[in-house]
C-alpha cells in the first residue's frame, strides 16, 4: 500500500499557481506510489483547522480547464508558523493530521514566506522522525525568490502590466490637454513587475517616461522635478510606480493612507500613486490620473503568458517527481541557459537557501538618473512574456475551471 | 477636379474608433469623387486651431494596423459648438478652412454630444449655402445614442468588464477572509457598461453579487444592507457600479470627491467605488476594496470584440458612402435583425433625432430589487461580445499603429 500525498496554496494568487497545482495532481494520479490526493483549503491555516479537500477521483474532465484558470483554487493563506522550538503547537496539530491522512509527500506553492514554511515542517519532520519529503513549489508575481531565474506568475502579470501600460498611454495622448497617468502596480520590496512596464515601450509609441523602483530611494521633490520636465517636451507623461517606493528614512510613500498590516506583518500599501497624484499641481497640467492595476494583474490569464504557464506547470511535475525520488526540503529550480534562443533548465535547491531572502532589481538594471529601467532588462523579461495561455473560450469569455470543481469535497478532519 | 474631404473623431477614444476612420479612409481612397483626405487634429478643437493633418498619401503598410489599434489617433476633443445664431465665430473658421481645403466631405465620429455638433454644421452649411456633406458616425463606450441598436465601442468594453470582473471575483475567494470588492465603471447617465458585467456570471462562478446602475436612484443604506445581507451567505462579495449613480436628490453618490467639470460641463466623477467603501463597517468585513476599471475599459484592444470592431469599421464606410452619394446631416444605423443567430442590417437616420439625447439602460431588464440585472439581458449584450479583434503580435505584445503615423504631416493652416 502506497502513501497519500497532499498539495497546499499560500500567498498571493497568480494567473498560473493552478498550473504547478495541475503539475503535481497529474504526476501523482500518474505515480503508483501515491494513493490519494489530499488538498488543504486555504493552505495551512486550512489544514490547522482540518479543511482538507479530497481531490483523488477528479476526473481529468473536472480537472480539465484547472492548468490554465487564474486564482488559487484552493484557496489560499498568509499564515506563519513560527518555529517549532518556540511553540509547537501547531507542527502537533499539522502532524496528527498528517499521520491520520497517511501523508507521505507534501507539495507547498508559494513564496518566501512560504518557503519559511516548508523549511520548518521539514526540519520539524527530521528531528521527529516523521517520514515524510516536504517540498515546496515557487510561485510569485513579485519575482522576488532568489536562485531561482524568475518565478511564475511573473511573466504573465509582466505580459499584463507591459500591455496595459501601452494601452493607458495611448488613451493619454488622444486630448490636447497636458496630462499626467500614474500607474501603480505591485510590488512591496521590488521593482520587478513596475520594471516590466518597460516592454511597453516600443518603435510605435515611447513609454512610460518614468519607471520608480523600491530599490531606490524615492524623493518627491525630484519625481515633481522629473515630470515638470519632461511636460516641457511632450504634453501627456505616463510614469510606472511601485507600491512599495520609500522615502529616504524608509518610511513607504503610501504609508500615510493606511495603518493596517497583513498576516505576515507587512504593512499593507496600496496608495502610492494617489499620493504622488496629490503632488502634482494643478498649474502643472490639466488632469492628474493615479491609475492602480491592483488585483487584475495577478489574476488576468486572458492576457497570460504561454511560456509562464508552461513553466509553472513543469515546476509542479518536478516538485511531485523530486518527493516521489525522496528528496525533502527542496525547491525545484529554473535556470536560463540562454535569453535568445530562451532556453532554461531545471535543477533543484534546498529551501533554507531561499526562505525569506528577497531578490532585489539588480543595479544594473536601474539607470542612472534613477527613473528608469536600462534597455538590458530587456533581454531579462522579454522571454518571459511569449505566447498565450491558449484558453477556452465560450460566447466570448474565458472558460475557466468550477470554484466548485475541487471544492466540493471538504473533508472536515478533527 | 474632386473634392477633398476631413475626418475628425470626438469625445471619449474606444477600442474601435480607429476602425470607423480606418472604413472612411478606405472608402475615400477608393473613390474617384474624393481627391486628398485630410484629418482634424484633436476635433473640432483642432480645427479651429488650423491643427489638420494630411492623410491622403498614406501608404496602406502605414495604415495596416490603424483598424485594430484602440484611442483615437487624430485626438479628439470635448469642445462644444455653441449655437451659430448665439455666435457665428466659430462657424466663419470653420467653413473658411473648409472652402480653403476644397472640404466637400465632413465625417465626425463621436457620441451624442458629437452629433449635435453634427447636427449645427450641417444646417448652417445648408443655410449659407455651403456646398458640403456632413455625415456623423457612432461611437461611444457609453452605448446611449438613441435608436441605434448599440454603438460600436460598447462591445469591447462589454467584453474587457465581464472578463476582468470574472478575473477579479475569483481573486476575491482565495482568501478565508471577508471581503467586499467594489468594482467601478464608466457610465455617467446610463448603467450599460455596469450592466454587460452581469455576462461574468457563468456556471463556474456566480458573480457579481449586485450591479447598481445611474437609472436608479442609489440609497446607501440599501447598499449597506444589500452586501450585509449577501455576507451572511458567502465570504467573498463583488459589486459592480456605475461611475455616475446619484441619490435621490440627483446628486452623484461620487460628487463630493471633485468638483471639476469637463469641457462640456458635465462634473467629472470618479469615485463611488471608494465612496461606497468607506461606508463598508470593519467589523463586517476583513478587507474592502475598491477598483476602477479607469480607462483601461475603453481602451482594452487586447481583449476587445470582433464583431464591435467590423460594425465600427463597416458604419465608417457606410458614412462615407452616404456622403458620396450626396447626403448630409445623417448618421449610419444598426438595427438589430435578430440575437440568435445575430444579424443585423444598417439604415441611416437624421442627426437631429439621435443629438444630445441620451438612451437609458430598459427598466425592463433592471430587477425588482433594483441592484441586479435580469437574465434577459443577456440576449442583447451577449451578441457583442463575441470573437477577439484580430491584433498582429510581436514580441508577445499588441502591435498597434504608431502614434505618429497620421499626426506627423501637420498642415498648420492660419
Amino acid at each position: 500500500m502506497g502513501k497519500n500525498c497532499m498539495i497546499g496554496q499560500a500567498g498571493g494568487p497568480t494567473a498560473v499557481i493552478n498550473a504547478s497545482l495541475k503539475g503535481v495532481i497529474d504526476t501523482a494520479q500518474q505515480s503508483k506510489e501515491i494513493d490519494n490526493i489530499y488538498g488543504m483549503r486555504y493552505g495551512i491555516l486550512g489544514a490547522l483547522n482540518g479543511q482538507i479537500l479530497d481531490l483523488t477521483n477528479k476526473s481529468s474532465k473536472e480537472l480539465s480547464l484547472l492548468r490554465d484558470t487564474p486564482s488559487s483554487i484552493l484557496g489560499t493563506s498568509r499564515y506563519k508558523i513560527v518555529d517549532y522550538n518556540e511553540d509547537e503547537e501547531d507542527y502537533i496539530k499539522l502532524f496528527e493530521l498528517f499521520k491520520e491522512l497517511n501523508i507521505g509527500y507534501l507539495f507547498y506553492i508559494g513564496g518566501n514566506d512560504s518557503m519559511d514554511t516548508v523549511d520548518k515542517l521539514n526540519k520539524y519532520a527530521i528531528e521527529k522522525g516523521h517520514d515524510i519529503n516536504i517540498i515546496g513549489i515557487p510561485k510569485t508575481v513579485d519575482n522576488d525568490i532568489v536562485e531561482i531565474d524568475h518565478t511564475p506568475g511573473y511573466g504573465s502579470a509582466s505580459k499584463y502590466i507591459a500591455t496595459t501600460v501601452m494601452e493607458i498611454a495611448r488613451d493619454s495622448r488622444v486630448y490636447d490637454l497636458k496630462n499626467v497617468h500614474i500607474v501603480e502596480v505591485m510590488g512591496r520590496s521590488t521593482g520587478w513587475l513596475a520594471a516590466a512596464s518597460m516592454l511597453a515601450n516600443t518603435e510605435q509609441l515611447n513609454t512610460p517616461d518614468f519607471i520608480y523602483v523600491p530599490e531606490i530611494e524615492f524623493s518627491i521633490n525630484k519625481f515633481v522635478e522629473d515630470v515638470e520636465k519632461k511636460m516641457q517636451e511632450q504634453k501627456a507623461v505616463v510614469v510606472v510606480v511601485s507600491e512599495g517606493i520609500k522615502d529616504k528614512n524608509g518610511n513607504y510613500i503610501a504609508a500615510e493612507k493606511s495603518t493596517r498590516h497583513d498576516y505576515f506583518g507587512h504593512k499593507k500599501l496600496g496608495g502610492a500613486a494617489a499620493v504622488l497624484a496629490s503632488f502634482i499641481k494643478g498649474n502643472l497640467c490639466d488632469r492628474v490620473k493615479n491609475i492602480k492595476l491592483d488585483v487584475m494583474q495577478r489574476a488576468a490569464a486572458h492576457c497570460g503568458s504561454k511560456v509562464d504557464v508552461e513553466e509553472a506547470y513543469t515546476l509542479g511535475k518536478k516538485a511531485a517527481e523530486a518527493g516521489l525520488a525522496g528528496k525533502s526540503g527542496l525547491m525545484p529550480l529554473l535556470k536560463r541557459v540562454s535569453s535568445s534562443p530562451y532556453q532554461v533548465e531545471y535543477s533543484e535547491i534546498r529551501v533554507e537557501e531561499v526562505a525569506n531572502k528577497v531578490k532585489l532589481l539588480p543595479e544594473k538594471w536601474i539607470n542612472e538618473e534613477e527613473n528608469h529601467i536600462n534597455d538590458g532588462f530587456k533581454d531579462y523579461v522579454l522571454p518571459l512574456i511569449q505566447g498565450h495561455i491558449d484558453l477556452s473560450y465560450k460566447d466570448g469569455l474565458p472558460e475557466y475551471a468550477s470554484i466548485d470543481c475541487l471544492n466540493k469535497n471538504i473533508l472536515i478532519k478533527k
